[in-house]
């Protein structure tokens, strides 16, 4: 139980590490350019979700195929942003509240808890029912976040 | 021989016709909402297309673990933006100049070369050699679909 603990543990450390402990200056030439580039990544994963959002809710057909290419760009997209969200950006308006930066260990808690959730979703793209309830497991990981740091503009 | 050119043809036709055939308006409520789709993978295929080259250039130090994860994301950015090329967004402005909606064939050429020279990236991130000569090829085939179809705005 100790040693499960510790790799888990592990792996949480080295998602950080390699999602948020890299410095701006080394990604992002300027901060609109890490500003504009987790915005993008958000519009790129919530087209996805939203095809997915409506097979989901039976607005589209259920396309297996389509499904599972959705999730996988969500999945891929859902551990980008993150590093977007430097301390050098706050003072830019975007979506992100001003606290959100006073609160980095709890975005990441949120962010590790959406990735859970999103890895999940390539997999049960293969039904509309397993589809469903894991649409609704990741968008409840989104708003856990969009509640708390999300402001609109 | 026939049989291997067969293979390659109906891979071709399957590529083609996930990437290209969707109608627009089963994928995006709007001719807006395609433009910006297509131009928020840019960004985000640019932003580690731009980590690649500067590690290809000498410019920041080579990270194996860095390069491997930024070449998947172009891969997997490489096949997305091109079903945002719909026939309704030609008189908005953009990137893509007009005589690029005429001629959709050669565009989709293009953009299998692309494809096939993205695939290659992840395992030519192992090392720097590699890399280089795999991001040389791959800008060469970003380039040559820029030469052609990208205005500035």
């Amino acid at each position: 139980m100790i040693a499960r603990r510790t790799v888990l543990s592990l792996a949480a450390v080295s998602f950080s590490a390699l999602v948020f402990a890299s410095p701006a200056c080394a990604q992002f030439a300027k901060p609109e350019d890490a500003v504009r580039y987790r915005q993008s990544v958000f519009v790129v994963m919530g087209a996805h979700m939203g095809r997915l959002g409506a097979m989901a809710q039976g607005k589209i057909p259920f396309d297996a195929r389509a499904a599972r290419h959705s999730a996988q760009v969500v999945e891929t997209m859902a551990r980008l942003p993150w590093e977007g969200l430097t301390p050098a950006t706050e003072s830019l308006e975007s979506h992100a509240k001003p606290e959100l930066f006073r609160n980095m260990d709890d975005v990441e808690r949120l962010v590790e808890a959406l990735n859970v959730e999103t890895a999940k979703l390539p997999a049960a793209a293969g039904s509309l029912d397993t589809l469903r309830t894991q649409v609704g497991a990741t968008g409840k990981a989104c708003k856990a976040c969009h509640d708390k740091y999300r402001q609109k503009i």
